[in-house]
Order: C-alpha cells, then sequence, then structure tokens
C-alpha cells in the first residue's frame, strides 16, 4: 500500500511531529469552482487550517501516486488543467495503473485520507440522493462511502441540488451519525436551514472528537457528517435560490443530463443564473467548514495523544 | 475497546464458564411497551434464558459505558425514564461520549452483543421496509446492520406495520438468511402466515448453530434472522389486526408522523385500537422467542465447544 | 475455514506452483443452461481456460464442502440432478450445513473464489437490477458481492432481461469499477451495444490486471466487472430479441412469477421464443469471455510474481 503514497513534505513532518492534519479534496478545485477563484480558494483554505494549527493536505492522482498534500504548482495544475478525471472509488485503481490525473471527490478523499490516517476532512457539501432517485437510483457513492469508511466529513450539508430528505433517510440506513453544527436541523449548502431535524446537535468540537473517538475505539467503522451552516452574512434568500435550483434542474432534464454529468451541469447553471452569487457563499461555506474542521481536527487530535 | 464495555456479574461469570448467553436489547423496555408491563416482561424474559440454561445480557447505553447484562434497578430506570434516548448505530458515538442514557435498537444491540462475542439476539420483531419507502426510502438501520454484523436475531418476523415483502427483498439483496423456524413462509409479527414463502426452514436448533457456525467459520459477515412464528393460541386474527394496522398508517399519515416517530407512534396506535390485545400478543411472541432463542444459544454453544 | 474447502488435484497443483486460475460458476450449469449443452459447455469453457494457459476451478457446494474445481463426474451431475438448490451468499451456511448440493451463483462463487485466493471468475451476465426493482426492490445479490469482495467478475454485462441503466447507477453508488473491454458502453448480454456508457474503457488484460492489483494493494475492497461483448458473428438482431424480452416479461407478471424463480424463468422463455439462438448465443459468449478472463488472469498472475 505505502508505495502508493506520496506526502508532501509539509504533512510528512506534521505526521512525525503527531500535528492534527485536515484532508481537502481536489474535485472541488478542478470540476467544482472555475479558474482563477478555485486555485486561490483552495490555497486560502489551506491558510486557515494552517492558522487554526493544523496543517493542510490535499488529495489527488498523479502519475500513479496518492498525492497527500499538493504543492503550490501542483495546485495550479489542477486549477487549470483540462485533463482531468473525477475520481471516485470505482475510478481509483484504474487511474492509478495508467497514471492518469484524477480530482478526488468525497468518496475518494475520504479513502486517500484513511489510508493516511487523517479522520477529519473539510469540503463544501457531500453528494447524496439526487431528486427523482426513486425512480433514476442516482445516489452519490459518497454516502455508502461514508457507511464504511473512519473519516468524518465537515460540510455545509449535501449539495443543494439534491434531495435532503432522502440523502438524510439513506444516511440513517446506513448507520452515519449527522451532527449538527450549531443547529439542530440539517443546513441547505446556501441556506441555514433545510426543515429536516437531526438527532445530535452540538456546537463543541470537543463532544464531536469524543463522538468520533468513543465510535472508532469500538470498531464501528464508517464516517460522520459534520453539518456546519453557512454563516449568516453569507447566506442566499432561499426563495431566490430555491427557485433557481428548480429552474436548473428542469433545464438538465430537458437536455438528457445524467451520472456524472449532473452535478457539474447544475453547479454551472446554478453560478450563472445568480449571476455569480452562488460562487461567493460556497466560497464562503467552505472557508468556514475550515475554520470549523479544524477546530475539530485539534480537538481529536488532543484526545488521542 | 474494553474500556467501554461494562459486564455484570452474572454475564462474566457466564463467560468465564463458557456458558451460552442470550443478548436482549433495551429499546423493547424504554420504547416498545408502557410501563409496568415492560419490566415486568424484561425480568420475565430473562428468566426464560436461566430457565433454558444460558444467561441473559440485556444491553444498553449508562454513563458512558455498554452495559453487558442490566441490574434489577437498571431494568427499572429503563421502564420509567423518559431521558432515555433511542440508540441505534449512528447514535452509539454520540451517547457514550456525552454519557447520555441509550436503550439500544436491534441494530444497536446486535453491535453490542458482537463487541462481547455474544452470538444470538432475542426480541420481539425487527425493522424493515416502511409501507411507501420506494418514495420514502425509509429503511430501518436494522437490515443494513444485519448484512455486516455477526449475530442472529430470533423474532417473529418484522414489526407488523412494515412492508413484509419488501424487508425480504431487501435481505436477500444484502445476503443475510432468513430462516422460518418451523414454517416455510416469513410469520406477520401479530399472526403467523404472511404468505412470503422463505428458502431455508427448519425446527431443529441444532441446524440453526450448524448453519451459523459454517456461516461465520467461513468468515461470511452479517447477522442472520431466525422467524419463529408467535403460538398459535395468541395469534391475532388477521383480519382484525390487519384492518387496524391500515388505519393506524392513515393515522400516522394524516399527522405527519415520520422517521424515528413512526414505529412508536404506530405501535401505540396499535395498541389503543386493539384494546391492549396486541400488547398481551407482543409480550406472547417475545416470551416464545426467548424459548427458542435460549435453544439455539445452547445449541451453537456446544457446537462450538 | 480450511475445513470447508476441498480443491481438485489440478486446482491444488496450480496454487503450488503459482499457476493463474480462472474461477467458474455451477448455476449456470444445474440452471442456466439445458441438458447436456450445460454440461458440454462447461468441459469447453475449462479447456479454453486450459489451451489459454490458466487452470480452471468449477465451484459447487457438495457434501458439507466447497469444492475449488469439479471432477467430470461431478460436472455431470451438476449438469443432471434435480435436487441442487441455487446458492446466493445467503445460503452457504445452510447448504453446507445441512450437507445438501448447492450450485453456486455469481455472488457465492465469488465468495468461493475469494476464500480461496482465485483472482478473476468468469460467467455469462452478472444478476442486477430487476426491471421495475423502483416499486419491487428486487435487486440482485450480486451487486452488494461486487461492493465488497475481491474478486473481477468477466461478463458480457448483466442478464439481457435486467434493468441495465438502474444496474449500472446501483455498481456506481457501491464504488464498483465497470470497465468495457474493447467496447466504451455496457455490452447487452445478447447484443454488443445497450447504449449506457462506461468511464472506462480498454482492450489491454494489462491495464485491467494493473487496475485489479492497484486497487486491491491499496486495501479498496470489493471486485470489478470485466463487461466483455458478445462477439459480432455471435450477436442476435437487437430488435428481434428485446422484442422476445418483453414478451417474456410479461407472461412473468401475467404468472405472477418472482423472486428467485424470476431468472430462470425468463431465461427458458427466452430460449423457448428464439427457438434456440438464446442458447447458441449463450454459450458463444461464455467461451468468448472464458478466453478473454484468461488473459486477465495470466496478466494479473504476471503482475503478482
Ligand atoms: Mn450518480
Ligand atoms: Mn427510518
Ligand atoms: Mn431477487
Amino acid at each position: 500500500m505505502k508505495q502508493y503514497l506520496e506526502f508532501s513534505k509539509e504533512v510528512k513532518e506534521a505526521i512525525e511531529a503527531g500535528k492534527p492534519i485536515v484532508a481537502l479534496e481536489s474535485t472541488i478545485i478542478s470540476h467544482g469552482m472555475p479558474y482563477p477563484q478555485n486555485v486561490q480558494t483552495a490555497r486560502e483554505v489551506e491558510q486557515i487550517v494552517r492558522d487554526g494549527g493544523a496543517v493542510p493536505a490535499t488529495m489527488a492522482l498523479i502519475d500513479g501516486k496518492i498525492k497527500i498534500g499538493l504543492s503550490d504548482d501542483e495546485l495550479e495544475m489542477f486549477g487549470n488543467a483540462d485533463n482531468v478525471a473525477k475520481a471516485s472509488r470505482r475510478d481509483i485503481g484504474y487511474l492509478l495503473a495508467t497514471k492518469q490525473l484524477g480530482a478526488t471527490t468525497v468518496a475518494a478523499t475520504m479513502i486517500c485520507a484513511d489510508l493516511a490516517g487523517i479522520r477529519v476532512f473539510v469540503t463544501g457539501g457531500i453528494g447524496g440522493v439526487h431528486r427523482g432517485a426513486e425512480t433514476t437510483m442516482d445516489i452519490s457513492a459518497d454516502l455508502d462511502e461514508l457507511g464504511k469508511t473512519n473519516v468524518a466529513v465537515v460540510c455545509a450539508g449535501a449539495k443543494s441540488i439534491l434531495d435532503i430528505g432522502l440523502t438524510l433517510e439513506y444516511l440513517e440506513t446506513k448507520g452515519v451519525p449527522v451532527v449538527g453544527y450549531g443547529t439542530d436541523e440539517l443546513p441547505a449548502f446556501f441556506t441555514r436551514k433545510s426543515g429536516f431535524p437531526l438527532s445530535i446537535s452540538t456546537d463543541s468540537a470537543e463532544d464531536v472528537a469524543g463522538m468520533l473517538k468513543a465510535k472508532w475505539d469500538l470498531g464501528l467503522e464508517g464516517g460522520a457528517v459534520i453539518a456546519n451552516p453557512i454563516p449568516e452574512e453569507d447566506e442566499l434568500d432561499p426563495a431566490f435560490i430555491n427557485g433557481i435550483i428548480e429552474n436548473a434542474l428542469q433545464e438538465a432534464k430537458e437536455n438528457g443530463i445524467s451520472g456524472k454529468e449532473t452535478t457539474p451541469f447544475l453547479l454551472g447553471k446554478v453560478k450563472d443564473l445568480t449571476e455569480g452569487k452562488s460562487l461567493v457563499a460556497n466560497i464562503a461555506l467552505v472557508k468556514h467548514n475550515a475554520k470549523v474542521g479544524t477546530e475539530i481536527a485539534v480537538a481529536y487530535n488532543e484526545l488521542n495523544s
């Protein structure tokens, strides 16, 4: 296994020093945001992690290796290149064997973090059950990954284009804890409220860390969703954004967009129709997640040392 | 892991002596039956296990520990307290970390039993696929637990408020053996027949024990459902009980009851509308399951010693 | 575990010599084809594997043992006997404990291969999501097995009576790689094209072997589907075969056929209605899969030695 992992100097030193580490994904860079905001956000998020007392480890597949921590040049390349494959669990083996560039989704980043022994991962939003999945069975591999891989995912809920209620049901069936961080309902990505109550709610990073430690000490495999609402000053007006999402979904349907292409298409549409306001909100929530995720990584590291 | 487990004196001695042990759940006490019948039934079920030559281990979460075997005072507390959380797989870590009282569901009891090395668990009925789950995706975490945790669950089928056919399909997909104990169709909890045939049927505790041993010796992870029909003299009239369940489901729908609240609401309604007959039947079938489950635990223990 | 496995002399010698081995299933013999074509095909497939430089290991449950490699007499028995149970994951333990004859499905053959350390398995088609499963939840245990057991399944896609699009969605959620072998869309069993694109496409046995090695070296549990289209000269006319499948599905519905009985019923109908052309095509595709699967097994064996 070790021969596939390549650690950046910063991450290697953090491991040796027993410092807290926060995993970050690369799909958000290569497929989730336009250039140059993607690279700029990636750098700022990494700096927020450092400022909070942890070390960032952005994951990617490069030249047959899983990179744990990217250099500045590599961040730039993933923000710019158009030959980067979106890598989920099913793609990792083939992309490594054929030495292709792969940007890791939530599922794949969880896998890479787990392989590197990193237990906290910060992103924008997780994948989930797509609207209409009752008949299309279009359900993100992120959810099954949360059911089996020991990494906590700090996010602003499921991406807003998904069916939030069905996503919660699926996670409940898989036994995945969903923690409302400073809220007792699941946030809805661009907005703070979804109307779906959660059974676990806390604003204590120590309680989250304690939950993770008890879960994993007992061998209860799987991750956790730490759902952290977008800051009040950054949230979009619910009526505005929900109307736009409805329109985007309609347009995807009319154009026969499906599978892997759906998420980038919808996110692109939402960005256009909001005249960029969604991108601003997305960047704000990711940074806020980085702040909270770093606090949790620090607390978890203290509990285990 | 060991630091989270606290064994009662009776269970500890049974483990040391190599005696058979039967796991029991606590949600049936705190959320499944009214006081004082819940506590009285729990005590009688424990005694049936002892009379059959095994030792009962009722599971619960108390003060940051998983209790394997409850004292009489603890049984009383779980039957009376109103601050007991319903603990499924997703809740265990948080309830332990925050030292809350947790009553274990079927899924959580399987986990606790597995951690304690107990392979046979007796309950009333398992959770399953809810009626309407084709669109709501409301599927109990018990089913995924049966797909991965090595504990046999002796029950009278799935709770009658569920969709029995879909529950069987789901278990088939997960590769979970469902054994008709003295029947070739799945029992329907309050009644002996559901009309759904099973591929495995036996009335031999030794055959069940042999099946479990072969399965687990081979490393085929997951549990098994041992479906034991309610005794003939205790079963409810099918037309009577099914009519009442239809009414209760209708009422739940009209009142917008969903998720975690559904099962207690429906079971409460069924109890009211049957004027207590369902409670009497529920107690009878649990006791019968305790008798059969103890025989299986004894047979399994002999095979492995 | 070892006490349940019984290796044929040929397979045992292959293991000791470090030779490549190809697993084969027995349900295709006992339930998938009529006598004597089933036995004749089984023998010819085994010979194709040998001619390609590997050793065949047909799996079956006999007298409380998992047989890894069948004798000629045993092949004949499985082709003829009418007391052979169809063994999927859920059935293995009980059939072994009660010493019944069991013909292994795709799921069960994957399990047997994994227990024997065999990583490549050749069959006709995998099970999948049944048409109408949005409401029936009828989903083959083969798919969940592919999500957790480390065996590559070389096939001509999912059996044609299934819903191919939903099967692909389900495999994506479970993180299972689906490789188009010499095609960039999933083949449709009797025909070369289904219209459903695949994200991985190659005609290199070395690349497939490299993908498997990277996946399993990293501990990414689960199998892979290597989808190999039926040869052009053997494929059926799409309009012809699809019309017949529609008729067979209609007839199954009208006759209330469900569960375990569905696949043999539909395959039987398809055979009748095609006046045997489907059987000829089925035999041709299995042999072609044996040729390709052997190449992959040889390549995988070289990579690991
Ligand atoms: Mn999808
Ligand atoms: Mn539920
Ligand atoms: Mn089925």
